[in-house]
């Protein structure tokens, strides 16, 4: 079965603390896997993480901000000369793919680092269609411009319903793998079966909507709306909501609240201030919305939607 | 009493593993702090070492290799707005400097980071002079070139002796420190004491010296002449002899080597490639120099001469 997972590597803001690194989050999708921001020390907690090294060439940045993408040179880096990985992708806007642009030139320089840098600047819409998945952008307000939020999501699928079927006669095998796939079926006795016969109404695919940095939160909710995992900042407690206002950042608060407004099933928070522990911020966003969770370096979860109540297993 | 202090925050070769950061040594002098070396991942070392980042803005780079260097980006970055260290020396030779630049240029994009830094390029010979210590530079043979080590000595001093002076009268207090001083003293008697008579031989100031990667010896063992520490790389066994030379680097018996010619008192071996794990580099190089020692991040060390034996204190 496919799924999402969010392998969380990094989850401080701008400077890291004993506990935390500083900004990377993995999202796997079956076999694919995207980096999303490569704070410094990324290489590190991969290799504390014990996910490996294979597949991991798609980046997404969503800003340029220093503690998002330092860490981009030494994952290159190393990548490239102790990985057999020859090329990157890298997706931002504008303005980070030029500070990218500056620090792959550090990187480069010398030439004892050969690879190639694949800069994709981002535009609002589908940006990757995998096997089973789409990756999406969408604009996000924050100091200095450029940034996105990313959309990872499912197709909606119609779900099989055995009573019909069994009522029709459609045997357990190949013609139900064709009724799901949208073919009519001939059964044995000659009846011809149709799909909608058997299939309910679609649902949507699993949904998992990531926001990095927020100064602005016009539009958050309706992107990240009924999304299974919501991965928001929570830079801020609300005591400190004049700091968050001064700095281009938002509370765990107003995270829950946009969570709150979109309907999501699970909020995942991070990006904390080495001045909190996280766990005052996860109270603060819980007494808004329940389902908030203050995330810590290498928290690994999966997001499914078999059960209809909030599920979300943590490796250990 | 002032004394050298080493302090290991990163001892990995090239790429980090989940035991070892990349380089990055703190030599302590009294209330003088340089950075040797900031592999990626120092700013956070730092804080685990709980030494504070206060007068951290002296900043000495063996070479401009990626794993010596990409640190400071997050380093000065997070110093410059949360530390309120507004001013970095950088010392390094001209191609390292050179990579330097186009770091900074990357991290003072976008001017959230401001911050002076001063560049400085090495030439061999004295480079600081500071409070009882001297720090000089000397070219050191490392692919690419651009490389140098560091001697950080306290000058040789004359012992007072205590019974040559008593049995002259010379009383505890003014008269002795001006004596150690090199000033002639009259006594109440009227007697003229000269430093000479009260003052044994020199004895040499504590001397730590600091050698990044190598690829070819000549000269160390010069350099490193009656050290009492030792720094140098122990990037591979004596089994891949091959591979160290493949990639510009020295194997730990070839350190243990120049410890042995140079006559110094303890050889501290850092740079260690994740393929082993330490100990059997110690083995190999304690085989060739006893005081050898294979050091792991965080270790700290005091270096001092007051005992004749190999004294090196591990800070727990």
């Amino acid at each position: 079965m496919t799924l999402f997972e969010l392998l969380f590597l990094g989850t401080a803001a701008s400077a890291p603390s004993v506990w935390r690194s500083l900004p990377s989050t993995l999202v796997i999708h079956d076999e694919s896997r995207f980096i999303v921001d490569v704070g410094e020390g990324t290489q590190r907690q991969l290799l504390r993480s014990g996910v490996g090294f294979k597949r991991l060439n798609t980046v997404l940045l969503t800003h340029g901000h220093l503690d998002h993408i330092l860490g981009l040179g030494g994952l290159i880096s190393t990548f490239a000369r102790w990985e057999a990985i020859d090329t990157f992708d890298i997706y931002g806007g504008r303005a980070t793919l030029d500070r990218v642009k500056d620090l792959m030139r550090v990187v480069l320089r010398g030439g004892e680092v050969r690879v190639k840098i694949n800069l994709v600047e981002l535009e609002p819409g589908v940006i990757l269609r995998g096997k089973g998945y789409t990756v999406s952008a969408f604009p996000v307000n924050h100091r200095g411009g450029s940034s996105f939020g990313f959309v990872f999501e499912e197709p909606s699928r119609r779900p099989f319903l055995v009573e019909p079927a069994e009522a029709l006669g459609v045997p357990p095998g190949p013609e139900r793998r064709d009724l799901v796939a949208g073919k009519s079926v001939t059964l044995t006795n000659g009846m011809v079966v149709h799909p909608d016969q058997v299939l309910g109404p679609p649902l949507p695919g699993v949904k998992v909507v990531y926001i990095g940095d927020v100064s602005r939160t016009e539009g958050l909710a309706e992107a990240a709306q009924g999304a299974d995992a919501l991965v928001m900042e929570a830079t801020y407690s609300a005591a400190d909501a004049d700091l968050a206002r001064e700095f281009g950042h938002i509370t765990a608060v107003t995270s829950a609240e946009i969570a709150r407004a979109a309907g999501v099933r699970t909020l995942y928070l991070n990006h904390i201030s080495r001045r909190y522990n996280g766990r005052e911020l996860e109270a603060e966003a819980r007494a808004v919305f329940p389902a908030s969770r203050v995330v810590d370096d290498l928290d690994h979860f999966r997001v499914t939607r078999d059960d209809p109540a909030i599920r979300v297993t943590r490796d250990e």
